[in-house]
């Protein structure tokens, strides 16, 4: 947690992640390695509880990861996160500009994954049982996964032909959800999920998670 | 619900809001009048369960409010149509540039309204005890929100001394939190809300709302 105290206000055009191996900081540090842009990252022990030491609080008073630093400005939520950063650098082609036609879409997919996903997920990961109220949040389970295979089927990627950020934010989404169970998938959408979770900037954050963990069980 | 089967394909530069009174598709009606723009408004019996028909499940398989259709894209999640709407017209000046600092804000406080806000306040309209993995969410409901009343406490608006379409947003949440009672305010926080539904936007809205209820009932 060195240099955590260094004055937001300086950051001046560095891109700094706050993060802890294998949390949602993950998904951030796999889209920073897919834009192949610089940054740095201030790693936080989440076991040691760093995160909700004033320090952290000072920045992100909810403790959570991921929380991004860039000129002064705090950006926290996954999802804005994403948003935020694939815009800043239009160049890398990972959102579709402002006229583009496909850019209803990509916001409707990312948002749905904090505001639909993300609910839902949480209430079948801790067997809470849902809401029945239709005035309230993603309806069913089963009808908001089902909603999103059926636009992963018209492939290759979320959107179409291109692979834009949201992609990455289900490829690691649906990954996690695979991996611990929560998920009942399908061949098309393993394969989807496979096809973005095989590039390089993936395997990359994956090795940079392993060796932050590693370091950390010795801290 | 006439004219839903209209093709979406031919939606020709026309923004459609699927809508049904007092729903959350009342926050997007509320933009569009704080916008100005032209726009068409299909309205649908949410307690005749219209929104649970085929037809418009065809556009928004979760049947869900709101649903906004432009250019033969479908736009659904709140958050989604309010990004969305906001930097259609740069000119009107509601959402910060790509390049304005404000950006990040912009959207982490976006996104934190579908991604930490909505879900903390289901688990308390419901008396469902909140997942207590600091894995997951938001963390606790008093965190959050006193995180958010912190920032509204900077004034006069969230991103200071400009409105954006984040103040809409924040402003029609918070408006029903109160009203129902799920959130405590506190002086700073009511002139907030007051400040910003009082805008004739909001009252043109809540008065078609008003209007839209009628007709509904004595159908
Ligand atoms: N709504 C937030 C949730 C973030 C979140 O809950 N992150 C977890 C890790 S995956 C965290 O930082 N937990 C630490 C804590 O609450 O102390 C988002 O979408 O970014
Ligand atoms: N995650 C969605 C939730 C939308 C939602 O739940 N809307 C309610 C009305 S406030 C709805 O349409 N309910 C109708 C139904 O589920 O049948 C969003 O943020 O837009």
């Amino acid at each position: 947690m060195s240099n955590i105290h260094d004055n937001i206000a300086r950051n001046n055009g560095t891109i700094t992640l706050y993060h802890a191996p294998q949390t949602r900081g993950t998904g951030v540090l796999v889209l920073l390695e897919e834009l192949g842009v610089p940054y740095e990252m201030k790693v936080l022990n989440f076991k040691a509880g760093e995160n909700q030491q004033p320090e952290f609080l000072a920045i992100n008073p909810l403790g959570k990861f991921p929380t991004l630093v860039h000129n002064g400005t705090v950006v926290t939520e996954q999802v804005a996160c994403y948003l935020y950063l694939a815009d800043l650098f239009p160049e890398k082609g990972l959102a579709p500009a402002l006229n583009d036609p496909k850019r209803g879409a990509y916001l409707r997919w990312m948002a749905y994954q904090g505001s639909s996903f993300e609910p839902a997920l949480i209430d079948k990961a801790f067997n809470r049982s849902p809401v029945e109220a239709t005035q309230l949040s993603y309806g069913s389970f089963d009808k908001m996964l089902k909603t999103l295979f059926d636009q992963i089927a018209k492939g290759p990627y979320l959107l179409g032909e291109q692979l834009y950020a949201v992609d990455i934010l289900w490829g690691i989404s649906l990954k996690w959800c695979r991996m611990f169970g929560l998920i009942t998938t399908n061949p098309v959408v393993d394969a989807y999920i496979d096809r973005v979770i095989s590039r390089p900037a993936f395997i990359k954050a994956e090795q940079q998670d392993q060796a932050l963990l590693l370091a950390q069980e010795s801290e």
